[in-house]
């Protein structure tokens, strides 16, 4: 059976909207209480499963799901081996690097080497230090990293930010975009390949969805 | 001004309950709707900061905070430089593998060569299975790891177990404890050796707490 792995957290909603779009209904997973992990379309045609947003990239790499719908930054920090097959455009946010708003720095390149950088995307910041020939000493947290700064844990965090609300709130700056992000649509490359239990067809509905 | 780390769940309670048998209030934090990271304890002696588990040691390893309360799992799991002071008894569990009610197998050593086993303490999980010199191939997921023998992803599973429902529920059986763990208290090695902001002795206090 077509099995798809959603991502628990901001992605649930919109991605169970654009399933319902082509006619898989996946909404028992937003019913109040719900403790189900996996569960089948009433009409029995597809399963979905709910899982972390950086687990959804893992049941897709393995195969458990054929399809699976996960952020732009997951991908880039976890480098699975998915296709990355439809930019579906919601969830839109970008990782930034921040200083703290009293801090001299104006951009990434300012900081002196060897600063330490606070981060739940270590890969990506690693990444992008690279390429500015930036040594930095990279810290890894798996939340709050907003805390880094304020404590004195770090003097710049690498983070994702969406409106801005939080660096605000805690007297943070952007001082450079490392890369946008929007949520992707992924498939198991042989699943996709061989077009198992209708793989095609559902990516080429959800195609249709977003470029009409 | 003497500063610690509490873990954001379910050592969030009786870590608050600890400090205040020693004259610190940090419930603050336990009031609905609470956001902020930091607060003082009401007399103005020492400050506490809430943050993920796997980050309290972080934040005790770098000097941000003097002590922190977090689990044993996952002081083993981060291996992160900090002094272990105090087991403190409460929020027991164990490491556990499990498999498949179905499975026949009864014991981790019964697992054959390869076999694929899901947990989010991959490190911990490696030195097990290398300490037993069995080969597997470990996949990383960072939370409903239950689900990895539910879809095929895994034939077993490396996952704390309080209770065990979580396993029964999900039709899965114990085969092998690899430790049981409780809440330690920790301490920056350097704090705690120089007796910076009165650590030394608040220290004392939660060993009369506990030992008395």
């Amino acid at each position: 059976m077509l099995t798809v792995a959603l991502a628990k957290g901001e992605l649930t909603k919109s991605s169970i909207e654009l399933f319902k779009s082509i006619g898989l209904d996946f909404s028992a997973f937003l019913e109040p209480g719900m403790r189900q992990l996996q569960i089948e379309d009433p009409t029995g045609r597809a399963r979905a499963m709910i899982v972390r947003n950086k687990d959804v990239p893992v049941h897709v790499e393995y195969g458990q799901a054929h399809l699976g719908i996960v952020g732009y930054d997951v991908l880039r920090e976890k480098k699975a081996n998915v296709a990355q097959l439809i930019d579906l455009g919601f969830a839109g946010c970008r990782l930034s690097v921040a200083v703290k708003q009293s801090s001299p720095y104006q951009s990434a390149l300012d900081l002196p080497a060897h600063t330490r950088v606070a981060s739940t995307f270590v890969n990506c910041a690693r990444e992008y230090f690279q390429a500015l020939d930036l040594p930095v000493d990279l810290i890894h947290l798996s939340g709050s990293v907003e805390l880094g700064p304020i404590t004195g844990l770090s003097e710049a965090i690498v983070d994702l930010v969406a409106t801005g609300t939080t660096l605000r709130e805690n007297g943070l700056r952007e001082i450079d975009v490392i890369f946008e992000t929007t949520a992707r649509l992924i498939a198991n490359p042989l699943s996709y390949r061989l077009d198992q239990d209708g793989v095609g067809a559902i990516v080429e509905k959800i195609r249709q969805q977003i470029h009409p």
